[in-house]
């Protein structure tokens, strides 16, 4: 696997074939239920013997991410290897890459693993995004801050998600408490600016470089997770068509296969809106799960037609949509909100309602 | 489990539980798919160890329907059960559900089962049926053909599906040989009549008694396996709201729970219209497939929401839709359909494409 051309040469995954899944929460088991309805078999790897996406994949392997025997035993069964996170440690990658196809490539995985890699690719295709600047010493904070000012961000460069291994720091703040509140691990600062609204793209390009993009959805996070999404979006039409080609400029540049979500800031400059790409997401997204119950091919079936070298679906929304995510004890309502007419619920059949863990998500439709 | 006042009081299978199903093709691997994302867990039960439906579930059983250490231990791991088939023999029907909650209730599964006994449950309730005799043995043919006239229908009284266990006797045919052909078992004569077109319900009722119905779809058979069913049906709209009062009726009747199709045969008389019930399942139905794409809450979500003791999803659909059925070799062309922008595919993951087989369906979109 070393390019496009090859890609398309790539036959595409038959019915009673199967897809391999790394990880299996619930984009795991999203995943499976699509393939399922497309006559393909699952195969999911996960190291906890817990995971929600067992209950519905054929094939089940409980074993470390770093286990070679069961990956080589893994990927003898398999036509096709996707992902359900972007933090598969590059070794496994490569070692499955090295035997069998995966969608999305390395460069996707490689590029969304590194913040800093991220941010560069962006600047080498003039994608704009907010300031940033490496901290790889407790030393780099001060230079650092001196390219973004303040408020700004420290992030860690590595297995960030929903808001973890972040610290902010703010006018009074002492930099090297949030240095080490990130536990001194190689970082990036950014600029923490004052956005208007935050729009993501789920957007899936096809082994033969086809690209279709949902509509662009309005995301609104509380404590560092995506508390509920829009669509449409409350910015134009016109931001809403730039947004989409700056999604596409990426997935171009990574030559990405699957679904690719990008998360960008909408910013005032002026009487103009701008858009500052945050980050992305080489896989489904929760920012897409609106898809489920608004379009006729959702985010999920739609990775799977593209990773399985199958023809990209149709995108367009036959409904207005607001989803809201379920977290810890929000799922203690599933009675009620499955007596809402209007608003189709979807649970994970995860048992622990830890507090913030992703229960489940419901989506309230309404006409268009 | 002995009346609808116990029904109602039985509390709800609650997100987490199990439920088990009957049989593993593809009408329970659809619904296994459906508990999942109401975030249920699914036993399947199949003597078959190639059923499509293993392949989604959580747990599997592959046992005889008659061994009873393992229904015993499948009724341990499940919180109600329900069936995909209506040929599930009475004494397993039984031993479950002295065990477990299990709906449809013992009344719809025999009533079902048994074509006279379906017959006899219509002429009480009053609806219209084919004029029809009772076959058990072989000289009863002929005064049976005195009462249904000629051409006409032979059906074993059970186990019969998709056309088999049927003779047709034309004016000039030796009845005797109708007798053999269907194996001289317990059989009903039916008159054959010139319908001008067959519709379904597709009606679910919930253990509180609450009712939904699916639009009337309308549908053509070819070999005596459903071929295509079109949704609105080519009816008027008064004649589809009688078809709906009488599957309402029907479902009464049985204090059915779950999903029921109805399946009636539209005959003229005069310049009028007039519908005979054909015959009934108590299940999730081919006919109700279409509701997958064009219904915000499909035949599978509403038969587990049912048997669950959820309250019922609206029925409304967003699109018309024509089903056709993929059997054997037509889902070799499942690449040029999934190409096609309105056509949505769906293949039940089964290997061999043996003629007549149900493989998978499309649904044909159009708009409202």
């Amino acid at each position: 696997m070393s390019g496009p051309s090859k890609m398309s040469d790539l036959p595409p995954v038959r019915p009673g074939m199967v897809v391999g899944i790394l990880g299996g929460g619930q984009l795991g088991r999203m995943l499976a239920l699509a393939a399922a309805d497309m006559g393909l078999s699952c195969h999911i790897y996960c190291p906890d013997p817990k995971s929600p996406a067992f209950a519905v994949a054929a094939q089940r392997t409980v074993a470390p991410y770093e286990d070679e025997a069961a990956l080589a035993a893994f990927a003898d069964t398999v036509d096709v290897v996707t992902y359900e996170f972007e933090n598969v440690p590059a070794h496994t990658a490569n070692f499955i890459a090295g035997r069998v196809p995966m969608f999305p490539g390395p460069l996707s995985l490689e590029t969304a693993q590194d913040r800093l890699l991220e941010k560069h690719m962006m600047a080498k295709i003039k994608v704009p995004t907010v300031a940033f600047a490496e901290v790889s010493k407790q030393a780099d904070i001060y230079s650092a801050l001196a390219k973004t000012g303040r408020p700004a961000i420290l992030k860690t460069l590595r297995f960030g998600y929903d808001g973890k291994g972040q610290a902010l720091i703010r006018g009074g703040d002492d930099p090297v408490s949030a240095w080490r509140a990130i536990g001194e691990a190689p970082a990036i600062l950014e600029s923490f600016i004052d956005f208007e609204t935050e729009v993501s793209v789920i957007l899936a390009r096809g082994r033969d470089g086809a690209m279709r993009a949902f509509d662009v959805a309005g995301n609104v996070h509380a404590n560092g997770i995506l508390a509920t999404t829009t669509v449409p979006a409350p910015v134009s039409p016109g931001l809403a068509a730039e947004a989409v080609a700056v999604a596409a400029r990426i997935a171009e540049a990574l030559e990405h296969v699957g679904v690719l979500a990008v998360e960008m800031f909408v910013v005032k400059s002026g009487d103009e809106r701008k858009l500052l790409v945050n980050e992305i997401a080489p896989r489904v997204h929760n920012s897409g799960h609106w898809t489920l119950d608004a379009c006729e091919v959702d985010q999920f079936e739609q990775h799977i037609r593209a990773v399985a070298g199958w023809p990209l679906g149709p995108t367009a929304p036959h409904h207005r949509v607001e989803m809201l995510n379920l977290l810890g004890e929000d799922a203690d309502a599933w009675a009620k909100l499955a007596h809402e007419p209007e608003t189709r619920l979807h649970l994970y059949g995860k048992r622990d309602a830890k507090p913030g863990r992703k229960m489940g998500h419901v989506n309230k439709l309404k006409a268009l």
